[in-house]
């Protein structure tokens, strides 16, 4: 059963390692089959290279693993409360990506200081209250905490992001390591003042108007 | 129309990606055709893994797409205005590289301190005033701002690189990350001294004089 | 002999390679055979991309060769002392990892800041005291300074990570960098909190509980 | 002619790419034949990729060209006067390694931090005076001060390594940017103290006499 979400959510499981946003086995992709409400999931602790569509794990959104051989990824709870509480939310993304856990560990949001964060994000990014990982608590966090944006810190362990489907959340997931390692290296040398809440409203604005292939599909 | 270029310049955008110097969609390469003016540029918003010739963009200076199914680069008005004003650009890289992104976040020139980055640019990086994605406002601010050097860096933004073809302006936007990586490394640990003016200069001719296979060719 | 275990050891030293955690011919992985007692360790001065299964050395715990063409790693003595020690380890893997390596050079332990290491450690990252390479001295620290934990930082050298088998020392090794990379970054912006003994404590419980495919094999 | 050090230099150069010790075409490993004085060098201006073992330029200790199509690395007349005054030297590596690279911007020796940078080099790492690009100056500055070791820091520039044949050279490259690299995190969080003269002697000597295949060839 939905074969083609096994197959897109495998490949964009991969592509977190491939863009260097995980190591290991941490860190997964899920995502929402609109019609039958089943999520879509990396199992737990298999590493990224040896992942295949038939590993996928299919549960609703009760946690009731629908198919799949293998025991779905400790953060399914954390997903599924966010996809129950955000019905407009049908893909999620969880990494360690270094720089971005950096300032999960400072615990401090990360404001919006290049064109590109303000483009794509729109708002700051919040950090969380610290949660001890397993059971649903990350995703209370989530939901509580990420306000209009569709990134979050989680406090002392990563990120989560969300979209309306999970190309997007891997997008924003990719964008939010790149912002916060030139961030990074900018704060290492001096003090560096963020974009205006202004600039970052307008720079969003133009942005989801104009850019990519929106317009022709 | 224009095969060798499209080719060229689409294996120049995947160039940028097997060099570091860019993420997901972001950065684009273009090249002018000097004989009909016609500039062909990345699409906007697609992989750099799934170029091909056939995806690239042919634009005419004023903007009119020539030929090509997809949207062009939001940054296509930036690369044609600096095409206009400059009869001596044929090529403009555009990167998010971290290291040269993050002085572009602090807002202050790239002093040289290598002799690299003397032999190849001749002059210090300077850095553009704040402008928002799209339209020609960046195309503007290289214009203006950029000086008798090839490269500048574009305020809370990244990177633009010319040269008289897209495989100098790509050299240049891989030594200007070689470069500020080193920099920025050794402004981590204290003070550094630039290269003077006239070590800078002296670098730059003999490099242009003695580098490569120019001669033989 | 141990045609299966030299198979694992062979590909699991390549991995060392492949999560950026070695470079060149430094870093090494073994592991115990529990019925014979040997151990089975990469040859010394060899580059991991020439490694084959064939080229494994297997020594028994007094260092004699029982097969094997080339010379054993330089550190075998010391992983022989550990697994002489240490009836409950059977997988020990050294790096040079480099954010791991940077806290041994620093000579201070690695506390416990993010839930990923509270999970997989469970206790801070102690280190040992100076010692030279060779011999057993790096093994005589492993042992008395390890304590309850599977990783420690060598002196001015590197890292050690154990396991009841060579996969899980791996992961610990992999972890290790991770976190190692989070908390420099944080460090360098400014001063961190670790988590408390008891938080660390609770994320262990629970993450052996409940993390991987354990319930199902 | 010299098939074999032209396929080994080739290779040895494009380990250096694959090592991350270089970027586009900076950088260059020569290696001397013994029996005829020749020298065997990259070709200036090449991609690392683009590189065969008939693209090699092989020329006498004067520089005359001896075989070869394109010209050399404008770096070939500071390897010809090493060779010229170090009749031990048989390989020499060029690198802008990062790391290593900040600390030659510096303008600082680099102390002897690790177990691996003692073993390996015997001795702290010298820094040149400056010295522009081309002709033999930096040759000079090599012979004059890297002393009794076989790896210097070229101001401003980059790294110089020696070695009694190049793929010690080359070795002494990687090293030399591990150490940096690890060096240079445990400084950005504070003060360390460097080995002692007498601890990096002894670590030197026991590594020559254990390490590697050396006594079964």
């Amino acid at each position: 059963m939905l074969e083609a979400l096994k197959e897109l959510v495998c490949r964009q499981n991969k592509a977190l390692a491939e863009n260097g946003l995980v190591l290991w086995t941490s860190g997964n992709v899920s995502a929402r089959d609109k019609e039958t409400n089943y999520v879509v999931i990396k199992p737990s602790g298999v590493l990224f290279s040896e992942l295949t569509p038939e590993s996928m794990v299919v549960v609703d959104l009760d946690g009731n693993k629908i198919e799949g051989k293998m025991n779905a990824s400790v953060d399914t709870k954390s997903h599924l409360y966010v996809y129950r509480h955000r019905s407009d939310v049908n893909g999620i993304v969880h990494t360690h990506s270094p720089y971005a856990t950096s300032f999960a560990v400072s615990g401090i949001p990360l404001e919006i200081y290049t064109t590109t964060s303000a483009a794509v994000f729109g708002c700051r990014v919040p950090v969380s209250d610290f949660v001890t990982i397993g059971e649903e608590e990350i995703g209370k966090q989530i939901v509580e905490k990420i306000g209009d944006g569709e990134v979050i810190l989680i406090r002392n362990h990563g990120v989560f992001t969300i979209g309306t489907n999970s190309e997007k959340a891997l997008k924003n997931a990719v964008v939010l390591e790149e912002t916060a390692q030139a961030v990074h290296y900018a704060m290492c040398r001096g003090n560096i003042t963020p974009l205006s809440d202004e600039t970052v409203k307008r720079g969003y604005e133009i942005y989801h108007r104009t850019y990519g292939q929106g317009i022709k599909k």
